[in-house]
């Protein structure tokens, strides 16, 4: 990490009214009074900004799924990317809805052997036995 | 898919005792009374097959995550990573452990979402922020 | 390929009024009287369908880029993830609005090299040069 | 990054006779009068060195496609390879190239979305449509 | 896979004169009397197709690190990057060479280890050690 | 690299007694007198902890592929995922069994020069050769 962003950061104060518009909800739903690097990076295309955190705020919202068990899935998911940043914030996020530190650890697990699995059969070519084939 | 292994399947009635060990366990433990070709071709190694199987067992085996959510956080992986094999055998084992399809198209959108925002962060590299960084 | 999707596809006459809305959408937009297999999985949700049509409308519309550069990129990370379906759905899409053979080729030469690249400076981690530090 | 490269920088100064032709040809192609360090690890191993920058001067040169639009391609592969050397360095190479703002930002719309549905189709397999079949 | 390249295959009766001349070198080169698709699809753009048999021909040519060991690699890095197609080749380059089955599953499993621990650490981010730093 | 890792380091002298059973086996097996810090980490587990220890101890012990080979495999998979704790820690293992500047760099070439024949056989995909299928 060279320890800067390839763009710069857009504070609030400096925020033109539509990006201020998108970090006022950003707070108000996450109940915090920050907004992290991230967006801040995003805001210089406003648009780009606000269609990511809608499509973010509906997918995380409750659902089929509760929003630890997303926070898990998005680690997951940000782990196998080796994206640094992504690890970082869903990890807090995850813990501040309560992942505890056995779960944090057997969510890796899952994902370290899901990887060596992977390798394994993308190496080896098993055909997709016709058992797991979906029924019509 | 070229449509074969890159070795050969072990069938059961060919493999060694040591390899029939341990598709034995792997019906055992499933309720089953076949064995995937995953296994067939790690068959070929009795060693790695043990060893991968042991550690599968162990990892995907209740504890403080339960068993679906495990195998939702697999399918994730293995979206992710391409692995055609993978994507179809885990998602007839989230299926088989009560996955609905509301879940599967919500863990599908997590997932989707995940990897956009760890390309934006991947290409624009904000700074980690201090609030998320991990305390002493 | 199993030749099988891991959901059905959800086609125009079977599908509700949400999901006929976006799909006239996409064939009105396109200029087109079908509807490919991708919206046709996404379609079991209807949410996910919506959103992921119109961010895709959104993202590909003129803007500082022309549409073709834009396929072309679309290719070019297709292709580095492995995407088969997205790499076959996308050299459709640019050779539709005018992608040469040779823009096809020199395209591939480009994110060959590129990830060759990528993975010496991955692998020796030279230090990013303040000259390509952003400037403040 | 632990800031230092895994095997030394290769100066100038310091570089026999065969690198330093290369260094100069860099130079002079480039119209700059600096090295920068991704080539100096690379001089470890000349003919990996003068092969490398031989394909790229290659590669890179005008053709079917402009330079900028090879630049953004470079971008958006490095991105999704999470390449942090690769992505500083093209992206000032961009800039100088003319890449604005506002185009550097759709460049990345393009890259977050289509990751996000090469994810969801490699996870739901829709099978290939055939109007996206190549023509005989 | 959907059975098609995405571009026709040059046959060597309808190639041009610099294509043949590189098919006749790989043939020579390799003591064989055929080619194989990858070079037919190459084949489009015969700079392209002239770069990467040159620079394939002088990576894996024996130098400090013997040929066979080179393909293993080979394999490692196209089943870490699941690509089929290389996958198939260079195991059957491998064995040519005279890898043994019990080489190819002893590969597999420092492949799949590897990715197991990659991923683990890159979600846990430990510190680089020390000890781990090039000396100066 | 924010430089801290995302869970603490668990240091020899606090830790349990099944931990540190594994570190003695760790150091005895290698013959050093500390650990490191993936250790460190996974040590938060001490069921993955000793799990990983010993899948790693049986993959890289001399089998049909020598131990330098193995870490060169390592290395490359490592690159390839970007990882870059293991790529400095399997570097400089594979320095201590003996691997020379010059393996090293031939090493680095073979991994650049398989990620780009890879991408271009993902983004062409040719079909697999007949005379590639393993023999029944």
């Amino acid at each position: 990490m060279s320890g800067k962003a390839l763009v710069g950061l857009v504070e609030y104060e400096m925020a033109s009214a539509e990006v201020r518009a998108v970090y006022d909800d950003i707070m108000e739903t996450r109940k915090s009074d920050w907004i992290n690097n991230f967006w801040k990076v995003l805001a210089h295309d406003p648009v780009l900004l606000k269609r990511t955190w809608e499509s973010i705020k509906q997918v995380m919202a409750p659902g089929a799924l509760d929003p630890l068990t997303k926070e898990l899935i998005y680690i997951a998911v940000s782990a196998t990317n080796g994206c640094e940043y992504c690890t970082y914030s869903h990890t807090a996020s995850a813990r501040a809805k309560g992942m505890t530190e056995e779960q944090f650890m057997e969510l890796l697990s899952v994902v370290g052997m899901a990887k060596e699995t992977n390798r394994l059969a993308n190496a080896l070519r098993p055909p997709v036995d016709v058992q797991f084939q979906p029924n019509d």
